[in-house]
């Protein structure tokens, strides 16, 4: 028995219940695939039950793939029921390294060698979970963000004993199966979104530990402020239209000595040319051949429709 | 003469009109104030004219005030003559303090002493800026985010010179004009929303420039992932969601380990008790008696209006 493509996954293990592999099960759910769950905790069954009916009129808003319901959930009593007969296996532990590698070398143990075994860690690289498992070779990270049945970024990257094929395979899996899929080539703690995330979170614990911001003025100045434009456009092409007509030429040599300002607690990088030309091209790529007046309109359309569908325009 | 109320605001002097001048004439303009531009650059009027054509698309849609029309705006020929009659002024020149302390000299120099003169700058304290002023009582922080004519935040916060009353006047004019006010009650380098930003954007750089992530990654990592949640629920709301039930307390008690972590190149402030209860009960604040499925289900609701908004679902 060989690994089905991708796109003939038909049956998902779901290991660990609670907010995030609860909502990965309602995702698949929707998705119309049959989905095993095991959890070892006390009311697993019923708390993930719960979880899956509460994500459910969200999930129906939005569409549901033909045949997709929850009864086609099926919670096992043990590890090895729950990865019989399997196609992929997403992995959804609390997050401590110890108990990962444990679990995954058990899973590891009872599931078909050629089986995908991914996991949802926010932040442990597989090189160091993957260390128990016999054929460490199919093991994989695929990190969604929370609710995983409506954020559609997953980070898929592997250990050093991955085969790159899995790797490949994973992410055409999460492509097929809707997600928006970031392939990293190496392991990097936090992989990206969280580093950004984090650094934005420590700089805000900062600022609460100093009195300089309140909780709910950290809050507002996100949700009325950059949180806006982060939805539709990310913080390279937001500062690519700060620049004006120069792009982000303009802003690096306008704003580079602000990266020296005492605007956060983490020290600045290098701006070197090298850096400078990387990113202006970045910004170039993405832009896709689109004008400055392109991207602007296409800002300003996507912030009126999203004021709009929070009801505050 | 003394200063008018906030609401009694009908003519404003719009001092620099580049990305930012220029937003701040489209607004005040929508929203049916009678608006002087001076900007002492080459081509500055065809440029602002351009800029408030290129906005008033956005503007109408969203809705334009009684009255409202890009020819109620006027360009000065000089500082003295758009001042001349003002019931306030908001300058928006180039980043660079030196420039920032002579040009709000020169305003206050010819501005009625009890009209309230403003600077948009994205990070100086009034403190360095106004020390050239005779009257230094009257000037102001009110940082707006690009483009000011759509993004609802302005930051407000006084110098060592300011008078409390016209922090008090300023925050109260842009809430009436239509503005989402944080009022802060001492300054801090890059205010509020910046330091956020800047952090994140900080670490986006050391990023590319250690090749952990392409610029494309990055802002996909965003638009794709944290940056969906934060146009609705800003980084503490969204973390109190992530602890399930438990909230805030169950994150930092759970998560707060994680802080340790590489996850970015910022150090981590210590979670002291005090700390913690702090982000606790400022969640707990914000909530307004709201419980965690209430805030989930107005997330999901939220992510799926934005989704739709951007034609992603």
């Amino acid at each position: 028995m060989g690994r089905v493509a991708p796109a003939q996954v038909r049956r998902i293990t779901c290991v660990g219940a609670g907010v995030i592999g609860g909502g990965w099960v309602a995702y698949f759910l929707a998705h119309g695939y049959a989905v095993t769950a095991w959890d070892p905790g006390p009311d697993a069954e019923s708390r993930l039950r719960h979880l899956v009916e509460a994500a459910w009129p969200a999930l129906s808003e939005i569409g549901l793939a033909d045949g997709a319901s929850p009864d086609n959930l099926a919670v096992a009593p043990d590890l090895a029921s729950a990865v019989d007969g399997t196609d992929f296996v997403q992995e959804s532990a609390p997050e401590d390294l110890d108990l990962k590698i444990r679990l995954l070398g058990d899973i590891d143990a009872v599931t078909a060698p050629e089986i995908v075994v991914s996991s949802s860690t926010s932040g442990y690289g597989m090189s160091e979970m993957q260390v128990a498992c016999a054929h460490p070779e199919r093991t994989v990270v695929a990190h969604p963000f929370n609710p995983p049945y409506l954020i559609p970024l997953v980070e898929v990257v592997g250990g050093k004993a991955t085969d790159p094929e899995v790797v490949e395979w994973t992410s055409e899996f999460f492509e097929h199966a809707g997600k928006a899929v970031i392939t990293m080539d190496r392991e990097v703690p936090g992989f990206v979104a969280n580093r950004l995330q984090e650094a934005l979170w420590r700089e805000a614990l900062h600022m609460v530990a100093h009195g300089e911001a309140t909780v709910e003025q950290i809050d507002r100045a996100i949700t009325e402020g950059p949180g806006l434009r982060w939805a539709s456009q990310g913080p390279m092409l937001t500062f690519h239209l700060a620049g004006g007509q120069g792009g982000m030429t303009h802003m690096l040599d306008h704003f580079g000595p602000s990266l020296l300002s005492p605007w956060t607690r983490l020290d600045a990088p290098e701006l070197t040319p090298r850096l400078r030309s990387d990113v202006v091209a970045g910004c170039e790529a993405e832009a896709q051949g689109r004008s400055i007046d392109d991207l602007v309109a296409e800002r300003d359309h996507s912030l009126i429709a999203i004021l709009r569908a929070l009801g505050r325009a």
